[in-house]
C-alpha cells in the first residue's frame, strides 16, 4: 500500500490495481489535460489537473465503498477502478474541446469502452478478474453501483467542487463531503442520502450554485474558450488536424498546432498567449434576450454573419457564446426519510428555491476585439431586439 | 486598482503599473512555466507557475515597502516592478533548464537587463519613469533596496516556501511571514530583522530545512528532472535545438521538441510522458562517498562512461547527479538587536542547529534503469570506495 | 506597536490607544463570557470568547478605515474604540441574558453609555482626546461613522460569521470579508458597497443563512439556553440574584450561583453540566403552527401551564420556545451601482430567494423530560391544532 | 453511531460506548477544564477544553486501532475507552494544578483507578464487558497496548499539538497524524513506525520543539500560572481548601474561591482576572544560571525568602519558577529498519540535533510586580552570580 500526497484530502491510499492503472500511458496523459479548461486566465492558481482529481474521486469512491456491507470485494474494486478511469475519455483542456469531439465522434467523455477494452488498461483490469464492459458502464452510470460514479450527487463533483474551489482561492469550498459519504447507502437499487446527510445534500448544492457564475461560467473563461474552440475548428476545417486525433491529445500538443498555424487558429492563439482577449460586446440574461435566443444554439455563425454585416467587419471578429440552460443534477438526488425516498427539492426547501435562483446564472455573451466594442453591441442589441420584439436592452447590461 | 484571488495570500491587488507589466508577452509567458519543475510527479497537485508565484511576490514587497518610510513612492514603484518582473529570465521548468542556459549563454535568471530593456517592459517602465537598468539590479540584488528581493531574507523565498507547500500539500508551509515583514526594516543600508521577528525568521529557516528532502530534492523529482536536462543536452547536441533560445522557450515547446526526437531525447521524453523513470542504483550521503566526490561535479559524464564500461551496458543507462552542497542563504540573515547587527545564526542556537543538520540533506544519486539496478549498484559502489579508499557502502544506503 | 496571534486574522496589531483599553477590568472581563453561548454543549470547540472577537473587530475596523480618505485620524480613533468596546454591555453567556437584562434594566447590549463615560475607560478616552458619548453613539450605529460597527453590513457580523465557523468546525466560512471591506465607502453619509462588491455582500448573506439553522439555532443550544434563563429567572424571583448585577457579571459566577441553589435553579444547573438536557416534545415550523403562534411570544408561561395541566404534570417540566421571526438585516445593505444606491435584495436575486428561505429556518419548540415526552408531545398538537384549527401535525415534525 | 463536529478532526464518530461514556458526570466535567491552563491570557484564541481533545484522542486511537489486525475487537474497545477517559484524572486548569494534587494527594493526572472503578463510570465499562482495572492500567501505558495512548509517540501528544497550533493560532501545527498513524503497528510487543512514517516522526518532534517556547513555556503563562498555584496554595494553607477535593473541582469553581478570597489568594486573583501580571526581573537560560540552580526546584520560597530579604520587600512580592530540564519524550520512540527496532534519536539526525537545541529552550525565571523591577533583578542577579560563583549575568537577559 503505498501512499500520495493530495492537497485537498491529505493522504490517499494507492493498493497494486490502482498503482498499476495510473502507470498507464491513458492515466499519466491526464497530467497534461487541465482540469478547468482556460480558468487559470482569471484565476492563476487553477492549473490543476484531470489526474489529481481522479486519484481524489477514487479515494472518495474507496471510502464510501468500504462502508457499504452489501457490496462484495470484487464490486468494490469495480467501483475503485470506474473512480479512478472515469476522465480517461477527456480530450485536450478538458470540457472545452467536449463539444468539438462529440460533433464529429459522436462520443462523449463518459464513453470510455474502446479506451478501456484495449491495451494495457484491458490486461491489467484482466488481471484483477475485472471487466472493462462492466466498468465502462459503471462510468456511464448506467449500473446501480455505477451511480458511485455517475449520478446526480456522486463523488466525481464531491471531489471537483472542494478541488476546484481549493486552487482558484475562492471562498465557497463548502461541500462536507465527509458527512454526506456518512450518509449514504444503498436503496432499492437506488444511491440514496439519508436524513442526517441533508445539510450536507444542501451544501453540495449552495456550492455549485456559487461556483458557477464565479469559476465554471466567468465570462472571461468563456471568452478564452470560446476563443480556442474556434482555433481547433479552424485547424479542422483546413484538414491540419484529424478531429478522429483530437480525443487522444493533450493541452500543450494542441496549442502547439494552433501556434503554428499561420492564420485564424495561429492568431487567436497568439492572442490567447499574450492574454488579448476579445471583450465583451453584450453580457446579457434570459430575462432581457427572451428563451427565443437558445433556439441559436449550434447556429450561432448564422448570428455571427449577419450582426458582422450589420457593422461591416469580419464575421471572424464576433464570437458569440450561447450556452445550455444551467440546471443543477444535484437537486433530483434521493433523500430517504422514513423509509421513503424524497428527492432533494422535494425534500429541502433551500434546493427548491436555489433551483429558482440559478436560472439567473445563465448569460449569453457577443464578444469582439476592443476596436469594435460599441458598434457590435449596438448592432446585436438591434438583432436580438427584432427577434424578441421589445426593446429593453439597458446599457448597464454590459 | 484591480484584484485577483490568489489561493496563498487572498486577494492581491493590481494598479496600473502591475496591470500593464502583467500584460506584457514576457509575463504572460510565466503562465506556462512551472514554479516546481517536475515534482508534480511526485506531488500531482504541484502545478502551479512562475506567473503566480510573480504575483505573490510583489504582493508582499508591496506590503513591506508600504511600512517603510524612509523609501519614496518612486522607489517603492521601482520594487515593485522588481518583484514582480524578477523571475521573467527563467527558462522551462524554472530552475531544471538554468544550469544548461547558463553553460551555453553565461546567463542566470537573475540577469534579466536584456529583457527589461527592450520591448513592451522598457516602454511600460519608461511611461511610469522607472529605469530598466535600476530594476534589473534590484533584481540581483545588487543594491540596498534590491535586497527586498534578492538576499538572504527576501520576500521571494517567503511567497515560494508557503506557495509551494499549499500545492504540494505538505504539512511544512510554517512560515509567519506576515510577522516576519512586520518587523523588517532598513538599518545603515541593510534590510533587517528586529528583534520581534526572531521566531519568525527562524520559521523560514525551519521550513526550508524540511523541504529540502521532501519536496526540493525529493529523489524522483531529481531523477525527472536529470532525465530531461539529458534529453535537452542530447537535442542541442544534435543541433536540433539552439540553445540561445532556450531561455524564451516555455515548458510546453520544449517538450514537444523531445518528443518529436526519435533517438535519445525522445526515448527518455517517452519514459517521463509515462512516468517510467530512472531507479536510484545508489543514494547516499556525504558520510558514505566522502567530501572528495564533489570533485565530479560538472564531470559526471566521465564517471557514467566508466561505469557503464564496467557494468558492459551503455552509458546513456546510467544518470548521475551530484548536487552542490546545500546551503541555507538564510541563516546570513542580520537581527537588530539591541541597536547591533548580528548574524541569524549567531543570534539564534535553533539556526546555528540546523545549519549542520542540513548537511545531511544532501543525497548523490547513481540512477539506471530497472533491469541494471543491481549490476549498477555494485560497480558504483566499486568506483566510489577505490575513490575513497574505504569499504564503507551499506545496502540500507540505497 | 504590538501585536497579538489570533487563529482568524493572523496578527492584530494594538496600539496605545487600544492596549490601554484593553488593559481595563470592563474589557478583561469578556476574556470570561463566551460567544456563542451554550452551542459549546453542540460544538465542542466553540469555546471562544467576546474577547478575542472584539479584537477581530477593531482589527477590521482599522483596515476598513485605513482605506477611506475622507475620515479623519481622531475619527478613525474612533470608530476603533466604538469597535472594541462595543461589546463591554454584553452579560453572562452573551445574548442568552440579554432578553432578561432587558426586561428588568430596560437596556440592550448596545447600550453602553454608563459603561463608557465612568472609570478607566473614561480616563483613557479623555487621554486620546476622545469622547465616550460619541462612541457609544457610535456602538449603537446612531451616527454615520458608526454604521462601520452597528449596521446592516458591518464589520462586527464579518467578524463573528467567520470566527463562529472557526470554532464550531462547520464549513460555512466563506466570507470574502477581505474583498467586502476593500469595496466599501461612504455615499452620502452612507456605508455603501462597490458594485466589485457584490458577490461578497452575497456570501455574508449565504453564510448567515446556512448558519442559522446549523449552529444559532441548533435546537440543542436553544433547549440549553431556554433552561439557562428560566434558571436564572427562577434565582430572581426567589431574590437570590439582582436583576441589576447581573449586567457586570461573568459566565462562572452566575453559574456557580445557580449551581449553589436548591430549588428549580440548581436543578437545572445540574442538568444541564451533567448534559441531561430536555428533549423536543414538538419542533415545527411556522408553516405547522400558523403565525398566530407568534402571538404567544412573551406569554409562554400560560401556555406551559395550560399544556401542564392537560398532561398532569408540574409545569416547569415543560419549556416553550418561541423564537422571533429570523432576519437577514444584510439584505438592507446598500449597493452603489452606476451611481445610485440599491438595498442588496433589489441588486442581487440570490439575497432576495435567500430571504424566502430563510423563514423556513424557524421552529417553536415544546421541551419536556425524558419521561414525558410523547404525552406532552400529543397534549401540545392538541393545543396548538385547536389554537389554529386544523389538524396538520405529522410526526415527523418531531 | 452518532458524529460530531470537531474543528481539528473533521467528523467524529461516537458509538454507543462512547457515547454512554461522554454522558458522564465526570466526562462532561472535562468541557469546564481549559486545556491549556491560562495561556489564553497569551493566545486569546487558546479556550479549547479538555472534553474536546479527549474525543479527539479517542478518534485517533479508533483511527489506528482500526488499522491493526492483531488486536481483537474488545481490545479496541478497551483503547477506544481509555483514549476517551485518560485525561478524567485532570484537575482545574489541567496542568496548572497537577503538581499542588500530587504534592498533597500522591497522584498524577494519570492515575485513574479510583475514577473508573466507582459510580456510572464503573458500570457503563461493566456493561461492555471491560474491566476498569485494565483500562486504567492502559491509561498510565503499563500495558503493551496502552502505549497507543501513553508512550513515546502516542496519540495523546499528536491530537493536542495540532489541537493547541489550531487555537492559539501559530503556524507550526505540521504534525503529520494521518501519515504517522498509517505507519504505526506492533512488533515484538512494542508500539513502532516503520520507516515510511520517519519524516512524519520527525515532524512530531519540530512541532514539539517550537511549540514550546512559543506556547507550552511562553514566559506569560508562566508567570500567570504561578500566580495561580500560589494562590491555590495560600487557600490551602488558610484552611479554606481542601486539597483532597481541588482534583474533583473545575477552573470555575476554584478561581471563584479565589476571587472570594480576601488576602494575598483574592489578591492574586483580581491581578490576574485583570491581567496586572507580576514582570520578569530575571528570566535567563542554564548557560546563564548553571545547572546548579535545578537543586532549588522545590524549594523555591527559600530563595524568594532570601531575594526579598536583599531588597527589603514582602517575598509574597517576589515569585521564582524553576521548571524541570525540557525533554522530548518522542524521540525515544521506536523506528522500525529493515526488521530491526531503533530510536528516533539514533534513526534521524535532525532529532538528535533537536535533542541538543531544545536544552536551550529551558528558562528560569524572576518575577515581581513591576515597581520592584529594578532592584529584584540586581538582587536575584547577586544571589545566582554567588551560587554559580561567576559574574556573567546581561541586562540583555532580561
Amino acid at each position: 500500500m503505498k501512499v500520495i500526497r493530495d492537497p485537498v484530502h491529505g493522504y490517499i491510499e494507492l493498493d497494486q490495481l490502482v498503482l498499476s492503472l495510473i502507470d498507464t500511458p491513458q492515466m499519466q496523459r491526464l497530467r497534461r489535460i487541465q482540469q478547468l479548461g482556460l480558468s487559470n486566465l482569471v484565476y492563476p492558481g487553477a492549473n490543476h489537473t484531470r489526474f489529481e482529481h481522479s486519484l481524489g474521486v477514487m479515494h472518495l469512491a474507496t471510502t464510501l465503498t468500504s462502508q457499504l456491507n452489501s457490496i462484495e470485494k470484487d464490486e468494490k474494486d469495480e467501483i475503485r477502478a470506474a473512480a479512478l478511469l472515469h476522465d480517461v475519455g477527456h480530450g485536450p483542456l478538458s470540457h472545452v474541446t467536449e463539444s468539438i469531439i462529440k460533433q464529429y465522434t459522436r462520443q462523449r467523455h463518459e464513453d470510455v469502452k474502446p479506451i478501456l477494452k484495449k491495451g494495457e488498461i484491458a490486461e491489467i483490469l484482466d488481471e484483477h478478474g475485472l471487466d472493462p464492459v462492466t466498468i465502462a458502464d459503471h462510468i456511464k452510470g448506467e449500473t446501480s453501483l455505477g451511480k458511485i460514479v455517475n449520478s446526480e450527487i456522486d463523488v466525481d463533483r464531491m471531489d471537483y467542487l472542494v478541488r476546484d474551489a481549493h486552487y482558484t482561492g475562492v471562498a465557497f469550498g463548502l461541500v462536507d463531503h465527509a458527512r454526506l459519504i456518512h450518509e449514504m447507502q444503498f436503496y432499492e437499487d437506488n444511491l440514496v442520502v439519508g436524513l442526517g446527510g441533508l445539510k450536507a445534500a444542501e451544501s453540495l448544492l449552495v456550492s455549485r450554485f456559487l461556483m458557477h457564475p464565479s469559476v465554471y461560467y466567468h465570462h472571461v473563461s468563456r471568452i478564452a474558450e470560446t476563443m480556442f474552440t474556434r482555433a481547433v475548428q479552424d485547424l479542422i476545417n483546413k484538414k491540419t488536424l484529424d478531429p478522429f486525433k483530437l480525443r487522444q491529445m493533450e493541452d500543450a500538443r494542441l496549442f502547439e498546432m494552433i501556434r503554428a498555424d499561420d492564420g485564424y487558429a495561429g492568431e487567436l492563439g497568439k492572442r490567447l498567449d499574450e492574454r488579448r482577449l476579445y471583450k465583451r460586446a453584450l453580457h446579457v440574461g434570459i430575462d432581457v434576450v427572451g428563451e427565443n435566443v437558445l433556439r441559436y444554439r449550434g447556429k450561432v455563425d448564422r448570428v455571427e454573419n449577419e450582426i458582422a454585416e450589420m457593422v461591416g467587419i469580419d464575421s471572424s471578429e464576433i464570437l458569440i457564446d450561447i450556452p445550455k440552460r444551467p440546471e443543477i443534477a444535484e437537486m433530483k438526488a434521493l433523500i430517504k426519510v422514513d423509509g421513503k425516498m424524497l428527492r432533494l427539492d422535494e425534500a429541502s426547501n433551500i434546493v427548491a428555491t436555489i433551483e429558482n435562483a440559478h436560472q439567473d446564472n445563465w448569460r449569453m455573451g457577443v464578444y469582439t476585439i476592443k476596436e469594435h466594442r460599441e458598434t457590435v453591441r449596438k448592432a446585436a442589441q438591434e438583432f436580438f431586439d427584432t427577434k424578441k420584439g421589445t426593446k429593453q436592452f439597458r446599457l448597464t447590461d454590459l
